[in-house]
């Protein structure tokens, strides 16, 4: 694929994904999310990228969703007016990519070097960590403009930030600080605008020192999905099966052998030969 | 219905609602749940109504249940000792008010103007904001009373404040003070005592500031409901049916095109028309 | 059962539970395991025990798995290698000390007088509080070993701390302070390491002064399971039927008598003979 609204690049193990339609503000578009879906893809399959960095070319990091759309066309959706359409089977775009996101064998670190607003701070929430810009302009502006929170973000932003938060931002619609983000429990960390995508490659080496890239993969799943699980015993059940096979079969044979001798470890297991699509004991609901 | 033990007041498109038994510092009576019931579902239907904020009469807010019932009623209950009672159908009173609560049409705000114990503080729970007196002592009194916490409490209570600060309250049953509750993430805010009313009402002012009263309809649903989901799947699937209703038939028609022309939006959308009171997407569990 | 590996000690209606094995840092066992369950077994049928407290001996509370262990055995498990093993037989053995404490009908304290590493913290995220020692050094240090969390601890975690800092500390690997445990909310609060264990006793004092036993019981469960329903509903119906056994049945009867004539309540209920092993409203999932 050609990448035209994103770029793509690989360094030190990190893949940094920006968001490159700086003249429009970063807006979202529907080539944005198809080159999105098949970064994230791309990565999951590469053994030779660790953590994945997200953030947007220019001063702000995104300002929502595209409005000049194209003439005719259904606002948001693919699909033309008029056309016989099917409302079920019309998929909210901001979504699709929340939910390749959550899948992602990669942890996630979002480096938002400037204002993010509507899908451009939702679309964030799925990742592992978001490191944001002093003073930077944050707003789930939806109630403003007649719709609905989306890409999933009703889900996630109370998990990040407790009821009472994601209900004033949500229900008022207005921007806020990024320092208030802070103070929620939004963001993980501030930097000036200039060191934002630094702070997050940091992080990203700390993510990635000395640890397996399969135990990421695993471990970021399991804090994800587990807490789903109605009682601890679902959860102990995978733990069960996911321990047996780190251990036993890949890099806890040498984890632990390294720890007993006091050196390094040497991790081999590949992600991609390591960790499926899909596990039988967190099955994915039918979309509807 | 003629209110006794509450009041029902409207202004500036501002509901409130005033627990009123100031001489028995507006304990809980099955009256008072019977009105608070009728004046919820009155509010949904009313769109003149955009936000409610729910307060008491007098120097507290509620000091729990009243005690000093008609003799020989089993207590707490409306049905008599002695009948041949169906266990099954009893119901606790505080769970009424707070399953209405929580499906209301309209943003709610609690303005705890005093102390708050027991079903005092249980009700606010599932309000979407709670404004609290500076000083206002706040008890989860039940293990001092030998009973346990009602109202749908330990549904909500961890959800606000974490799983230790709620086992530590309930736990104990100690009174604590509204600093506490404030610094915990019970509250939102506190306020002087004789500013905590007003404190609300810039609170639901800024709520209906430029909003679409058929946007924070829904948008409360989505944040209550959609985190329960097992997959943020299941919320895409959610958010892509909202999404296409608000944007294409709703207020989002003028709110993208408001945006574009620099101009406020017109929202016309009414909730007693487009917000149905289920949504196939959330099935309400039979009670059990 | 004769303790070995473990101390079980009662005072003051508390129940102290020490890891004992000072000279391998508290490393835990297979014998550990078993020993715990028998103690929190017995400690729920004991009406003598009001809370339950667990330390460690010597300067640390638990340096993780013990890795020393009898050749030829897989690791982690008490099967032998080369046996024709069913893999879904095995099983984590720190999550079922964790679905031991979670299931418990006394309150749990963790009293973390030093280092906690590993299974050494994970096991302690099922309890009701943590207490730490200042400067401890605390560690879910599983991805620098090669393998995944374990413990139900990707249950537990990101309900006590949210996702962006579960998923720092169990990506990273990497120590961290009680200071940053505290801060994050891991911790209910810090004291010196001499003082740790008075503190947890002055917490269970607290607990239980002037509280009903059976309440305690019920609450923690109500607290733990009644958040994992998809609706309040359920946790109404919960509330409805456990109100009414308290109430009118059991401790609610003097609670409320005793209120009213302004003395001290007389709790004589029985967690061993009012509180079952199972309640049907909170089924228990198979393993698999």
């Amino acid at each position: 694929m050609d990448y035209q609204d994103i770029r793509y690049e690989v360094s030190d193990r990190i893949l940094t994904l920006t968001l490159n339609r700086p003249d429009r503000l970063n807006a979202w578009t529907l080539r944005m999310r198809d080159e999105m879906l098949h970064a994230l893809a791309r990565a999951n399959e590469d053994d030779d990228i660790g953590v994945i960095v997200v953030t947007g070319a220019g001063r702000v990091f995104c300002a929502g969703m595209e409005l000049e759309r194209e003439e005719g066309n259904i606002f948001g959706y693919d699909i033309p007016q008029g056309e016989n359409l099917n409302i079920e089977e019309i998929r909210d775009s901001g979504g699709e990519l929340s939910l390749a996101l959550y899948r992602s064998k990669k942890p996630l670190i979002a480096a938002i070097n400037g204002a993010a607003v509507g899908v451009g701070i939702t679309m964030t929430l799925p990742m592992d960590f978001r490191i944001a810009a002093e003073g930077a302009k944050i707003g789930f502006v939806f109630s403003q403009r007649g719709i609905v929170p989306e890409a999933c973000s009703s889900w996630f932003l109370p998990r990040l930030v407790g009821m009472q938060a994601a209900m004033e931002w949500v229900l008022s619609g207005e921007i806020f600080s990024a320092e208030e983000g802070l103070e929620k429990g939004l963001f993980r960390s501030l930097a000036p605008k200039d060191d934002v995508l630094e702070a997050a490659y940091v992080l990203a080496r700390k993510l990635m020192h000395k640890t397996s890239p399969v135990s990421l993969a695993l471990a970021r799943q399991m804090l994800w999905r587990n807490p789903s699980f109605e009682h601890p015993m679902q959860a102990h059940c995978v733990d069960s099966r996911l321990m047996y096979l780190t251990s036993e079969r890949l890099d806890g044979r040498d984890g632990f052998q390294a720890f007993l001798e006091k050196r390094d470890p040497v991790f081999t297991a590949k992600v991609s030969e390591s960790v499926p699509d899909q596990f039988t004991f967190w099955p994915e609901p039918p979309l509807s």
